[in-house]
């Protein structure tokens, strides 16, 4: 259903440069958008491609509006105006509220929620108003989902583990195995801890595809609200990520790191254990947190890659950096000793 | 049931040298083959196992055929032929077609489709014939699955993804959970932008285990014809990976990077977001690829290990490069000062 | 229900210093128990801790006992001692054996297993006794689960692999998907290799949460005693995997790796494939191994993170640490030219 750009500032703020009038169906980039589209220029390395745009309108800043063919929204954040107005128009189609007739429900769950075909809901656990279990998610006993909180086909939360509200949680996930402890006995094999600590996950977090999230050993593992996990990531037992902190795909962060709030951490960085992060501390792709970082800023720690011929020559001489080191101090002693006789004679 | 190497060559091609009556019921490497097995050499380093194999027979080069104490298929490409014949001895046992009684189905199945215990397919998905859909699996809504597909138990393709025909996509696969897209507010939390882009999967792709493709934030995330991923890959969103190229495992590519066409990207490597990689490019497993590589060729970036002892030498050495350039640069001049001098004198 | 302290030393060795009769109904850190818990000072770095505990008794060691303020179990391993109790204190719940009403099991299954709901079990698998299989796992035909096993929901067996006894398989684990093997064809598009090997899994192995171990192209995949897996690891065909090693969470073993016995592996760890590593090999978070270890000890190849602009300038030297040591060498002729005319004057 068409949708005006008059009604969208009405919604959302910002105000029309042209046209109030036009009507769009939807959301695409300036090279995709054809004429019932609105798009967006958030980022100016893609201004070039204002001018050449098909699209029915474009949000952007108030700076960039003087080149614009078409229609415009302008406000002082374009990106953040389209991130809200691509929710807006693309509510994702809720279920029909109700448990489907194969799954398995052992707890009580509200009228408004919404379980999917062989899902699974064990004893005593909590289910939100307006939840929606995709199929074949498995909830664990005394499991908690806060209201509006939306579980993708085969998700699976352990015992006792707390969702907060309007979590997204991705296919694939796991909230709450066992935490990896161990202790040595004599013989040098490994004797299990016992993991019974919990996960706790605060409101507003997104978990995304095969996501795993260790319980704690004793204490609890948290996530605090806001944060915003991406695919394939790893976080040990007793972790603590701060609100609003976003972390890539692939990320590894082992038992007991405290992670600050408004961090990001790019995509398969390791964050080793019993260490912490400030607050707004920014971690590259690829990077190895081996200590803790105690003030905010953008911290890295990779190497260039290079023609594989390039980098045979040049990493090679890696194993011997300390030698190299070695012979500077050499050659300045040297030097200074010629420069020493050169003065006195 | 036994095949004779007559047998085999009048199907794939090659030649007999020695006795084409040898029947042989299955395959083995060199070491570990018995007197019924048929074996193969691809890689010259193996070949001082050939004197002492114990193989019915075996699948090698013309230029290996001499040594060869048991009868041979000879051929230009002994791996290949290898595949070939494996893939045809070793067809998995198709399970019956039909819908297991468990299944939730909401979409028409061919007859020739089979459908396992527990699967749930959402409303007009498509699925084509002789398609397998695993034990456990959950196809949404919309979603097509192509005509010889094989999903294994516990997959989940969201709705309106695509894939295409002989796919084999392995255990805990996601294809089409949302992108990892939000715009930062005021508050500095962020907002979901909706990911409202399809997975669209060609013809003859392999998916691995728990490996996860994210659909598009506007438009679709794309892989072409003939591309294998292997185990616990993360895909990004608006990615397009190019036909016939391969990922191995733990592989992570970040958002809108594009991937050439017979490339092959080694494990764990990381592949930074809007950037572009070449036809041909052979990235080095452990490099992080930060950015666009326009050449086909190898490239590596990763660092030497070494015992731990060395390594605090060596590596320490790392946070001072720069000063060791400086130092360098300032021997260069002293010493260049001091010949100067000499010349003089 | 509480547990006096003479009981646990009666059970599990030690001895108590101060009153046998305290009580307990828990575990804690030394920093969060209260008055009914029973904690653990294992680490010296925590010794600080242990004057201000409100425990009601602390595990320690002897040369620690000391300074204990209330009563303690003193042994020579307290962490060890710790991980005993906590298993005896903390045996998770067991379902109740039986085969749930919805669970679709072609197998004979002993009365004292539990299978779960939705489960689906393959014509031929043979379940052993006590045996968990939670919701939503598949175990493919003829595969094996040994006695004691517990195999968390959404678990994925395929076709003929074998679990020993008394393993933990967390959820999302998938075990015996496809090697990652393709031979290349004149087109150069990759033709598959039918993988016929098996996973085989000994006794008391633990297995993370998504960790996927493909089985083996013709051999198979080995998985010794004792050997204790974190999440999200990637095993890839044909690797051996010797006793009771332990590999740390986002590890990835290339094919026919082979790791020696009480090996421990960091986080995001790499492996490179057709390479061995001997016994007692601590290899470090992060590092690629991309040639054989021979001899036992630790290895480490990893780079140092520095504040972002710090990197900018010491990392470009990277590219040019060939002509630095190229630049060393220039200099060192030079110095040595300079020396000896110095000598001849």
């Amino acid at each position: 259903m068409p949708v005006r750009l008059d009604e969208i500032v009405a919604r959302f703020g910002g105000s029309v440069v042209g046209d109030g009038s036009v009507a769009i169906t939807g959301l695409a980039t300036l090279e995709s958008a054809g004429q019932r589209q609105l798009s967006f220029l958030a980022n100016p390395k893609y201004h070039a491609q204002l001018a050449a745009t098909k699209a029915a309108a474009v949000i952007l800043a108030p700076e960039m509006a003087g080149g614009c063919p078409v229609a415009a929204i302008v406000t002082p954040q374009p990106y953040l105006y389209f991130a809200r107005v691509s929710q807006w128009l693309n509510a994702p189609p809720r279920p029909e509220p109700g448990i489907h007739a194969t799954a398995v429900v052992a707890a009580e769950v509200p009228a408004s929620a919404c379980i999917g075909p062989h899902a699974w809901i064990g004893q005593g656990a909590r289910i939100g108003e307006d939840v929606v279990v995709g199929a074949n998610c498995s909830i664990g006993a005394g499991a908690e989902i806060g209201a509006g909180s939306w579980l993708y086909p085969n998700v699976s939360v352990y015992p006792g583990c707390r969702i907060g509200q309007r979590a997204i949680v991705h296919s694939g996930a796991v909230i709450g195995a066992d935490g990896f402890g161990f202790a040595l006995d004599a013989e040098r094999a490994w004797v299990k801890i016992a993991q019974t600590g919990r996960v706790l996950i605060g409101d507003d977090v997104e978990i995304g595809a095969g996501t795993a999230i260790d319980r704690g050993a004793l204490d609890d593992t948290v996530i605090e609200d806001g944060v915003k996990l991406d695919n394939q990531i790893q976080v040990g037992h007793n972790v603590r990520i701060g609100a609003h902190t976003a972390l890539a795909g692939c990320v590894g962060i082992a038992g007991s790191a405290v992670i600050g709030r408004r961090c990001t951490v790019g995509g398969g960085a390791i964050i080793l254990g019993h260490l912490s992060i400030a607050d707004d501390v920014h971690v590259s792709a690829g990077t190895l947190v081996a200590k803790s970082i105690g003030r905010a800023g953008s911290y890295t720690g990779t190497v260039p890659f290079m023609a594989h011929e390039d980098w045979l020559k040049n990493f090679a001489r890696l194993r011997h950096l300390d030698a190299m080191a070695d012979k500077i101090r050499a050659l300045e002693a040297r030097l200074a000793a010629l420069e020493q006789g050169k003065n006195e004679s």
